[in-house]
């Protein structure tokens, strides 16, 4: 972790509060520290309205640690964010509480209003998935917000004081197994506040979740399938599997909850009125799956300021800037009005950015991507096989990639990529085209690439597309033996049946022609034809 | 990786050609780049004693593609070290060889003596492992080299035409399986060839590995034995599990060999006369088995550049001064010579060699470690352990380490650090000590401590020690979670049997309190005792 522009968000939650610390340096950005406390300080407020003394109290220390993390971290000024959301925002004696906060930790603390609060949450789900058209969730300890989106914009916007922490303490009071009649009770609730949202039915099939809960659903839900999971970027809950989920957590004391696979302790007390929540807008929204995203509300507000085109003039402007260049530009003005902070493309963000992380040879990558996509045209020009664009980006992002894992160490750097791909996560893309791409960095250097691990999640024609992103990288990776674009380009014809690979080189070419020529297998497998390398 | 200082070594090996970079800054180095390609330069020379014609167009190609590869990576001058060793050294036409090779490539060959030879790997030897009394052995395609080493010094050395290449084309020709009379041969002759080297039996019982014959020896060797390796540094080779897979390899054909776990198909011909050489050197030293390192020739000519004493002016002087001063100093003068370039403790650099790869706040890990390691004395001096000063150093080494994962994502972090400590390699340390180290680091959030998949490397004791190095991290960190020293030292006592563990702070404490609290299941399971945090 360089150094750079840091911004620290603070996130009061209703549930929870938490530090998070996010850099930016040249090009990347990366949440680099964090600190968890789970305060509840919303424990107790369904019954009274206020924010009770014990809670206060581990507010307050909480905030002290934080504020002298700040400080001994050098983050000051603008460089600290600290936002409060539905249980202070709500509670009748939030006055008392944050004058008591602010004058101790002498932290800068803003009361997000529900509009705000659903707007990082928008910002935080567009940002990192491919959404375009439908709905974004994001469910708290006090509060739901729902966004419906539209051509990437916000169009409608609700929240609700339907938190998980809330829901448990008015329906599910209990420590036993909850009851029909209180689930019930629960779901009838969410349904008729819903109603005031009569746009919720019209957002598309698409549903977007964000948030503590929802993250652990898609962890028990991951797990319930036996599915391999690198955390739940991406994943998909299924409204059939969260319906188990429910009948499962339900049919259990509270004490026994976490004993589901993938059930945080810490959460174990409230995840079942938060499945019931998800559950009901499932339901009155018409929405078969949610699909999840790691950012939250403590993104939101990162990329406000990160991707904010105005010049900040202070932290993370000018790096937000550049990354924008390196990943593509925002888009303009809509109608007058300022076009919300949003990358232009996510997925070739997440791409670029995990490696402006690990400082490549951006020269080397770059000519194998140009290669490996140029011998990827003349293929599918020649029939071998269909040139799907999005096979193609994936191809793409296995080379920007591929030698990221020589920075854990030389010595099997492509089963580092591979991990590192894997672990650092790229927003925008489904946990099976990760793993293609993770499979392709895999086998960049040697032996016949196989799902490994990540069968699982391989469909039909996943191998296939392994098996040539694999092999188009390796060609490619051949050709640039010497890393300085001796060969600068290719020409490939079929002869005799055979596909013939010429190159294009500035000089001698002995070396990538034979190391060219040892990849006959796989491209036999890849492309059903032999492979003849000349000069 | 940084930009730093680098310095290209270029191998060209009787069996393989090498150009390998090594890059240096801020305390740290690493190997960062590497191209292989299998020349086979020695090929045939056993009949002529002349380099022959497939081989020198081979090498020369290679060479182009390294000049190349040296040019575009702006390595030049001082920057670039190319060493020729057994093949092209003892070759009747090497000349002409050389002649050729420097004008087309442009790059600064030297030859390197027999001496220069032995003495690369023996501080390649020195400088990655904790011998300090015993033998290195250097198995090359061309030549074996044995030095004795005396207090870390070199002492007897010797130089023989026994390397793989060569003993397999004068006593293995064939492709078939090896006959026993074959074996006997070559064994009689490496036995009659170390007469010459009667000092052979007084060097003590370890004797040290190094070279592709002996890694690619030792990953089979472990696998045959079902342990879980990451790499082979610090693995050993026991002498009978190298001859039953002596006997394994002489019963198939050669073009089988590379069937055996772990044996590489592109060594799979010359393996077996390499196995029979080692154990020629293990049964004529009396040595039970083999240390193995994954350090070698070229490491060897890093290090001479990189921890020279003397002002190089030049590549890798000043950041070796650096590193030297955060590793610990070399040691001085030996009898008015100068003294070999060594690290003064091989683990203590290591360990900081890897904490500084990855750029983590020192004053938070310093901070945790002292915490630690202050709590690990007290417990010691309250009887409740042994305080074994290498499990001290176990315990120092996860302080420093444990954060090295966030590099990769915040979350899992801990999951992270055990990935990168033992895929990044602690060199002077055995793997069960590294999978203590890396355990302690994934168990320094939550959890109850477990071997997990490095179980088979755990043996008597291994847990216990795993659970008290954990306990005392997971403490220590609590204590720091502000980040800022407000914890600045604990006190120990005994209470009614339990443990008192009293914090010294700066200010409220009320946060680490809580948190070290936690830790009263583990702490039990360490110590026997039940643990009280008051401020």
């Amino acid at each position: 972790v360089q150094a750079g522009e840091r911004l620290a968000v603070i996130d009061l939650g209703s549930n929870s509060f938490r530090l998070v610390v996010f850099s930016a340096a040249g090009g990347w950005w990366q949440r680099t520290d964090e600190i968890y406390e789970p305060v509840r300080i919303g424990e107790g407020m369904g019954a009274t309205g206020r924010l009770g003394e014990a809670p206060m109290a581990r507010a307050l220390a909480t905030l002290d640690v934080f504020a002298h993390f700040c400080q001994a971290a050098g983050l000051e000024g603008r460089a600290v964010d600290a936002v409060a959301t539905s249980a202070i925002r709500d509670a009748d004696n939030s006055d008392d509480f944050l004058a008591l906060a602010r004058e101790r930790s002498n932290l800068p603390i803003r009361v997000l209003s529900r509009e705000q609060e659903a707007r990082y949450g928008y910002l935080a789900a567009v940002n990192s998935t491919t959404l375009r058209d439908g709905c974004v969730l994001d469910l708290g300890g006090g509060s739901l917000q729902l966004v419906r989106v539209v051509d990437r914009l916000p169009r409608d916007s609700g929240s609700w004081r339907l938190g998980s922490v809330r829901m448990t303490e008015r329906f599910l009071p209990g420590s036993g197994p909850a009851k029909r009649r209180q689930l019930e009770e629960l779901r009838e609730h969410v349904v008729g506040e819903l109603a005031q949202a009569p746009w919720l039915e019209r957002t598309g099939r698409r549903l977007v979740g964000i948030g503590g809960t929802v993250r652990n659903l898609a962890v028990a839900a991951q797990r319930a399938l036996g599915r391999p999971t690198n955390g739940v970027q991406g994943t998909t809950i299924e409204r059939d599997v969260l319906d188990e989920l429910v009948q499962r957590l339900a049919a259990l004391p509270v004490a026994e909850r976490s004993g589901v696979p993938g059930i945080k302790q810490v959460r174990a007390d409230v995840i079942l009125a938060g499945a019931l929540v998800v559950l009901a807008v499932l339901d009155v929204g018409g929405f078969d799956e949610l699909e999840v995203t790691e950012a939250g509300l403590r993104e939101g507000v990162f990329f406000e300021r990160f991707l904010a085109r105005e010049e900040t003039g202070g932290a993370l402007g000018n790096t937000g800037e550049a990354l924008r260049g390196a990943g593509g530009a925002l888009r303009g003005e809509v109608e007058g009005e300022r076009h919300p902070p949003l990358f232009e493309d996510v997925r070739r963000s997440s791409v670029l950015n995990l490696a402006a992380r690990y400082h490549m040879d951006a020269a080397h990558t770059q000519h194998v991507a140009a290669l490996a996509l140029g011998m990827f045209d003349q293929l599918a020009r020649l029939g071998l096989h269909a040139g799907d664009p999005l096979e193609r980006e994936l191809l793409w992002s296995a080379c920007v990639l591929h030698d990221i894992g020589m920075s854990v160490d030389y010595d099997d750097h492509h089963k580092h990529s591979r991990y590192l791909i894997l672990n650092g996560g790229l927003p925008g893309f489904s946990p099976t085209e990760v793993a293609i791409v993770a499979q392709a960095a895999r086998y960049h250097r040697k032996g016949l690439p196989e799902p490994g691990p990540l069968g699982p999640l391989f469909g039909e024609g996943d191998r296939e597309r392994l098996d040539r992103c694999a092999v188009l990288l390796r060609l490619a990776e051949d050709l640039e033996r010497s890393r300085d674009q001796l060969v600068r380009d290719t020409v490939l014809s079929k002869r005799n049946g055979d596909v013939q690979l010429q190159l294009l080189a500035e000089g001698e070419s002995a070396v990538p022609r034979w190391a060219a020529g040892r990849e006959s297998e796989l491209f036999a497998r890849a492309f059903h034809r032999g492979l003849a390398v000349v000069a």
